[in-house]
């Protein structure tokens, strides 16, 4: 079976990492036999935006729909394109179109990267969140009255919905399950946000009536993100809405160490729609075009890919490939943000000779 | 002049630190001549809730609005009382009757407190975050529909104000003019919540203007919250909406590993009503009882007390004083949570005697 891959490498270093991950894919694939076929497109701000003033084609929809994954770089270029126009323009397009309700990302101490916290060592963290990716506090409904006066009123809708809401759980629930501490936490705030959180709350409690051998906590988000500093070993997998997944999900990497090297999975795990895999940085202006960003997130985004499409062991490899190189910590082969005189190209090669 | 203080221990570890942070004023006071004078109350869960099913008497409007300040200690007992029952009930009644539309927690690395961070030592980390307390995310807006079937859907209206958000962001500046570095950070997430963010970031600007020896700049929570991590030296002041600012108001302090001793005020800056000052931390019940709660929160917060009623040089005097004891370190002195093996007095009393 043959899985047709849409390769959007974006702006700046997505346009450098890119070629690093696909490298990996193509040895993982040579060596697993797996059969992939890619498929490059140009939506990008410094590219399909600048000749036609829009990040997509009207027919985007119609172009990538049967394509069984989208492997992401990065886009974004806010000199020429505001940072709304051209996420609202493509990534939040893809989620939302694409249903794509799930956004998974591994948090995870990493041998040889230094971790801004004290006293932990690779092994001793190590878990996922889990976020609503398409609903929620992410919203354009409400607006403004008496607007540009003194009186003036902003209203913002959260829209949560039971269909919504069960779908991320059940997923959550389903990953907590297969792994070995089978342990689930709900990030809340329901002692202040008066309705949508308690009810975020009672669909947990119904859910979890599915999976009794799950054990379940739950937190407020405020003390839950002073407890991802204090205690990131007490978490396996963490699930949460739009607004707090995103927030969980840049600080579990964050306390990691890991937030330029993190990958991520917008997921549709039904399959109707491809699953888009990115890593967690953006597009970087700023090392653009120096040939020295790190593609580990890129390569660790194409490892979830692979798992995603049904190839685990391809997958493990590579996530054991990167861990070693980083592990032997050669600074001739590493990326300077992890302390090595290597570039972008270096690091990619030492990974794909592992796998 | 006599400050009339309305005290109210509540439940728990509120009754023991307490009295310590009782004993600290009246040495301060002593020591710098101040008048204060000090009431008790009995609004807590297991002594006025006990009693009459409810948290406050209903004249507690009345009884209380006449004071200069409430020193509060710390309200809860979920095994008797549910949370959203005694906080809706009393703190969240203050915060927003007395029109306390300012929360403010100093994020400051202490000398022998250990930071979960690695590599920072005091004097690196010194910030404050100001809270919006009274509107925005924290509302009881909207509702259910197709309540209980599959086809649920549940809205939650987060709604601010010009009134709300400008005076907030003016408390905001004025806090960082006043301070050396003269820096402010609005956190945002202009770029997934489409209709309050993007005006909150207008606010700031056009709130700017007024302030051009400030220097602003803004993150989104996501990123805001990883930089509490990676780069806490980086902030001076940081303003923020209801749920961002308690989000960052846990972080923050639990960045410097003092989310155990660090206080927080509830303001009032026109003095319309009295301001609240209570400690962080909750009312503790499986430590209840047994004497050995950090009084520090308690302490720290009376000294923001006696700063916001003018007395500044003997609230720098409190701070002084624990910051010695903190950092001589006796065991015998110091509580359990800190590494010690004294008691909740042996700590007041030697903060006490240096004051
Ligand atoms: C108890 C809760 C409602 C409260 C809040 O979220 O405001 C608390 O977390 C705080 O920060 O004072
Ligand atoms: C760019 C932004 C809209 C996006 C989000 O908040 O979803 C990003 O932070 C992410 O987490 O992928």
């Amino acid at each position: 079976m043959t899985h047709r891959i849409a390769v959007i490498p974006g702006d700046g270093i997505g346009n450098e990492v890119m070629p690093e991950g696909l490298r990996v894919l193509e040895a993982a694939a040579k060596r697993f036999d797996i059969d992939l076929t890619f498929e490059h497109f140009d939506f990008a701000c410094c590219d399909y935006y600048a000749k036609h003033g829009k990040m997509m084609p009207d027919d985007w929809f119609e172009q990538l729909k049967d394509f069984d994954a989208i492997f992401y770089g990065a886009v974004g270029w806010p000199d020429t394109v505001p940072d709304h126009v051209s996420l609202w323009g493509s990534l939040l397009q893809f989620r939302r179109q694409f249903d794509q309700y799930i956004n998974l990302r591994p948090c995870k101490l990493l041998p040889g990267i230094k971790s801004p916290l004290a006293d932990r060592k690779p092994g001793d963290i190590d878990f996922y969140v889990v976020r609503e990716n398409t609903e929620g506090e992410y919203s354009s409904v409400g607006g403004k009255m008496f607007e540009g006066t003194e009186r003036e009123v902003v209203i913002q809708e959260t829209v949560m919905t039971r269909h919504g809401t069960d779908r991320v759980l059940k997923f959550a629930f389903e990953l907590a399950a297969s792994r070995p501490r089978k342990k689930l936490t709900s990030a809340t705030k329901s002692n202040g946000i008066a309705i949508t959180m308690p009810w975020w709350d009672e669909r947990v409690v119904a859910m979890a009536g599915h999976y009794p051998e799950v054990s379940v906590d739950k937190f407020h988000i405020d003390i839950l993100t002073a407890n991802f500093v204090m205690h990131p070993d007490w978490f396996d997998v963490v699930v949460a809405s739009n607004l707090f997944g995103d927030i969980l999900s840049d600080l579990g990497p964050a306390c990691t160490g890991t937030i330029g090297v993190a990958p991520s999975a917008n997921i549709n795990p039904e399959g109707t729609f491809p699953s888009l895999f990115e890593p967690v940085h953006g597009s970087a202006p700023d090392i653009a075009g120096k040939g020295i960003a790190n593609p580990i997130g890129q390569i660790w985004s194409g490892a979830m890919m692979l798992e995603h499409l049904g190839h685990k062991e391809a997958a493990d490899a590579i996530v054991t490939a990167f861990e070693a190189v980083l592990a032997e910590a050669d600074p001739a082969v590493l990326t300077p943000d992890i302390r090595g005189q290597g570039t972008t190209e270096t690091l990619g090669r030492a990974i794909v000779e592992r796998v």
